[in-house]
Formats: C-alpha cells, structure tokens, sequence
C-alpha cells in the first residue's frame, strides 16, 4: 500500500476523534504488514480510551506490527504523560519504518522522529503535511497561538440578513443546512454565543441527531454582561454551560483555555461575531446562505472600519457546497497573515 | 443516435446564437440521416443571415434529408416572414419524422406541428423540454409577458457590499470572474445600468475578448433622469447607446421593446435594480461573491419592505461554481409564480 493511500485513511481515521480529544491532538494511525496489506488501525478517541492512535493500532496489529510501517497523521510523541511516550511503543512493538505527516509543535512532546531515528528506525516526514495539517487545524492553533481555533458559523439569507426587521428568523436556511450544523457542532469542543442571542433566541446549543461513540455535549459557552434568564434551554442538564461574564475577549480565551477546548463553533449574533473578528479571534467562516431576500433586517456582520476598496478583508476560499439550493461555503480568515 | 442526444446537440448549437438572434429565438436543429449518422446541422444565426436553424441544416444535409430525421429546440415555424416557413421546408426536403423540445407559444408562428402531421410527418414534442426552455427562456419570456428576460448582475463581498464607504470599487471580484462577466454580455441583446453608475464609474458596458462570429455589440442602455457627460464612455461608437430620460419602469420596458431586444443584461447599481426587483422585472441574479469584507459600503440590495421572516422573497438556486475563489451562483427570481 502506497504511503499517501495509507495517510489518507489515517486522516479519516484521525477525524472520528473531532470533538473527542481536547485538549489532545486529533491522531490517525494504520500499520502495514511485511505482505503490504493494513494489518491495524487506530485513532485517538479520548473521552473513551487514553490510548494514543499509535498505540491502539499496535494492539489491533499484534504479533503482525513486528518489520511493519506504521503511517500516523502526527509525529509519534515521545513524552510519558497519562500513557506511555508512543516512540517506546513503536520500538517495542518491532516496527521499522515510521511515517508521518506533520510534525508535532508541541515542545512538551516533540522529539519523537530523533529519537526514532536514534533507535534505528526508518522516519519518513511531511506526507499529506497540509491535508493533515487542516484536519487538526484546531489543535495546531492551540499550540501556535495559545487559544481555541474558532470556526464562525453564519445562516443568513443571501443578502446577509440574520434576522428580519422585526427580530423573527425561523427558518432562513433549510432543513439540510441545519443538519449540516449538527455536524460542525458535534466536531468542536464548545459552542459559543453571546448573552443577547441566548434572551432572543434561547437556543439549546445541543447537536440534534444520532452521533454513535459520543460520550458527552460540547460545553456551552455564553459571553457578555446581559443577565441571563435562569430558565434558558442552556441551562439544562444536556451539557455543561459556561458563562462568561464579560465583554473583554482576553477574559473569554482565558476561560476557553482553561476548559482544555481546541475547537470553538461561534453561533453569535453580529455582535460578538464581528467583534472577534476586529480582534483577529475568527480564524474560518461557515457561512450558509438562504435563496431568500429580506432587504430589511439585521445583516451578519456589523464592521466599520475599511473605507476604501483596498482595505477590504481578503479571506481564502477553501470550499463551497449546494445543500439542496442553499449554499454553503468555507473561508480561512487570514488575521493578518 | 438517440433524440435525446440529438437534442442536446441541438441545444448547444442554439446556444451559439445567443445574443445574435433578438428579435427571433434561438432554435439549434439536427439532421439524422437513415444510417442514423448527423448528416446535417445548423443555427439560427440572425446577425448573419435570416434563414431557421432547420433551413441551415436540410441545407447542409443535402439529399441526405430524404427519409431523415430533423431534432429541433423548437417546433418548426409554420410562418412565412422574412424566409419560407420551416414547416414547408421540412416537407419538401423529403424528412418522415420531427423530434422538437419546446411548443412554439407565439401565436404568429405556432400551428407547425398541426401543419407537419397533417403532412403525414410523424412528429415527436417534448424532448428535452425544460433543457430548451432554459436556454430560451428569455424569448419566452418575451412571447409570455411581452417584455424582455433581465438578468441581474452583481459582484459583490461576501458581505454583500459592492463599492466602499468612499464609492472605490475597483476591485472586488477577480479576474476569472469578470472574464465571465463578459461572456454573459456577449450573450445578452442589451446591457442596462442607471444614469448614476455612468456618472460615478463611467464603465464602458462594451464585451471584452474575443467572440467570434458576432457582428455587433449588445445596445447600451441608460435609464434614469439625472444629466449624463456628455464625453461618458458609453457614448463612443462601440455599440448603439439609447437613454431612457425617465424613472418609470414602464417607459423602459416599452423602448427596450421597440429595440426588439429579448435578454437584457442588468449591471445597475442597487438603486435601479432594486426597484426592478419591487416591479417585478427581475428574472434572474447572477452573483458573483469575492472572499472578502467590507463592513461598511453600499450594498447590492436596497429594498425595504418585508419586515418579518415568512415575508422573505424566495428564489430558487440554479447553479453555483466556484472560479479561482470567487463564488458564482444563479437564481431564479419568482415574481410572485
């Protein structure tokens, strides 16, 4: 089996763990026997196991993982921390060739390929780097930037309208966008909201629908000074809820990053929403628009600052969708890079 | 070979007289000979010469014709105008059977497949149908509603804004997108803008590229009452230019009628085009969205009066495609069908 083959399932094996590793990586691991078939596979699923995906695809591998490769979405750690360092496992384990996509930025447990390489071990680096990379984009942030990677998640008509005039905005998208966003929610660690939507809107905050090998809800996240209404949906037993009784951005990033969460979903009104983004605290837009119009209402983004046609805000497209006539695209927000 | 795949043949060759047939329709047309072979095909090609698409193509055919069978977009005319009418055409060219897409609704020409089968032609409606009326519909909607298609053109931020708070708007979209533009202006028999856009952004409305085969650029059209320069770009002999001195919606559809024109190309700022939308006279938007913000600016959309969600205009999506990260979709515009 070809490297980049084998890294792709390890990537797809690496995303079953979205919403399940925080603080950890996403990690995806398959073994190649001597005969050049998959002989074990293994990702990082922490809410269920500690185990590391390296670690789970040796056991699955047996007696098979002895002069085998193992392909691994993140550089083997080689830290002891609640488990085992993963380069001892592989050495133990008779593996002879590693291969990896990205290299692990973390200083507390970097080193893994020297010290494979130290042990006479085949290290093969940077395959499928940048898909790997954008699959646990939310953790190398973490490490880069010390806060979340927050994914900012708008419904809106196409002339950017959230709400009507008269506050009502049941339904702007359809039934497919919807379930789409249970999706996005069920794959970050939190779900974040301003006061303001939780009086308007009182939303649950809760993924709807069948998600198999989830043990717990994304942590509700509210931020602002509003006083909450105590009988708010957000207030149930669902998940946890976190309020964050401030309009200073450093108090919320501090709060989320005590939470241990890497990936934050932004449900917030325009607002917030376009707050974090004048403080360079939106890294990625899900935008879904509606083939509707309302011409009057509240638009999803409330800036003020570019004048002149040369300070617009350049973003990269990373990819659009049609979900049954609306249409969902992906930006990466460059803040600044 | 299948009428199906005929008539997409057919299809496509209607499609190359977009733009060069107004007042007529486009109509592709396709001969299959006995050994079931294309031995004849043609376009209504009016710019350059007056005779149907079947005419060019039992031309081209030759004796082949005999015993044939002619695939067309539209039921043969049974008309005698500038040329014969098809019907008799097709008589005399010895064809047994006709295969046709869309019914001719216009009451001066119809009666053709009437004509054909009293003829002893064995004759095959609806292939094809919604392809056919698709690609016609501006003259339908010429024949249905005695007044042209306007397709709506807008390249905007992706939060809606298509100039900055200080009028600069050069440039949004990139150049992939506004290469596409050109296309469309191509295939369009006039391009509108109010008198304002010619007064602020003096833009030139003339197709760039090349377009073979057509003889003439579309009719320019200004509509609106403030006073125009009289050295404005739109002036200059690359195309007709015609200034509708008035802000009556009606006035306008009345002297694009005269001009004969049926696909009117809208590049007007939002103050025109949103009225159009208000009256109705909107078929169609072609947004073309760049990843970027602007927070403030003007808007695409100025439109004021739903003011709660249920009240929202509904289009229905047509087609959407990415091109170098801008986001080109289509949508029809309802007006209340």
């Amino acid at each position: 089996m070809e490297h980049t083959v084998a890294m792709q399932r390890a990537i797809a094996l690496a995303e079953k763990g979205l919403g399940k590793t925080a603080p950890n990586p996403i990690v995806g691991a398959v073994i190649i026997g001597a005969a050049g078939k998959v002989v074990g596979e293994g990702f990082h699923d922490r809410v269920n196991s500690p185990d590391h995906a390296e670690v789970v695809a040796i056991q699955a591998a047996g007696d098979k993982a002895k002069g085998a490769t193992i392909v691994v979405s993140l550089e083997p750690c080689n830290h002891t921390g609640n488990t085992g360092a993963c380069v001892q496992a592989i050495i133990d384990a008779g593996i002879t060739t590693v291969v990896f996509a990205v290299a692990d930025p973390n200083p507390v447990a970097a080193g893994g390929a020297r010290a494979l390489k130290a042990a006479g071990i085949n290290v093969i680096s940077g395959v499928l780097e940048a898909e790997a990379a954008f699959s646990n984009r939310a953790w190398l942030m973490k490490i880069k930037k010390n806060r979340p990677f927050f994914t900012w998640k708008v419904a809106a008509t196409l002339d950017g309208k959230v709400a009507a005039a008269d506050g009502t905005s049941k339904w702007i998208t359809n039934e497919v966008s919807r379930a789409d966003v249970q999706v996005l929610r069920r794959q970050a660690d939190a779900i974040l909201v301003g006061t303001n939507t939780v009086i308007v809107d009182n939303p649950h905050l809760i993924p709807r629908g069948e998600f198999a090998g989830y043990a717990g809800n994304p942590i509700r996240v509210v931020c602002g000074e509003q006083e909450l209404p105590k009988d708010a949906a957000v207030f149930d037993s669902a998940a946890q809820t976190v309020v964050v009784k401030s309009k200073d951005l450093d108090v919320l990033v501090e709060k989320l990053n005590e939470l241990g969460v890497n990936h934050v979903f932004v449900e917030a009104g325009p607002t917030l929403a376009s707050a974090m983004v004048d403080h360079c605290l939106m890294d990625e837009l899900v935008i879904y628009q509606a083939p509707t119009f309302l011409g009057t209402g509240k638009h999803y983004f409330a800036f003020d600052y570019p004048t002149t046609i040369t300070d617009q805000m350049r973003m990269d497209h990373i990819s659009t969708q049609v979900l049954d006539g609306d249409v969902k695209s992906i930006y990466r927000i460059r803040n600044g890079e």
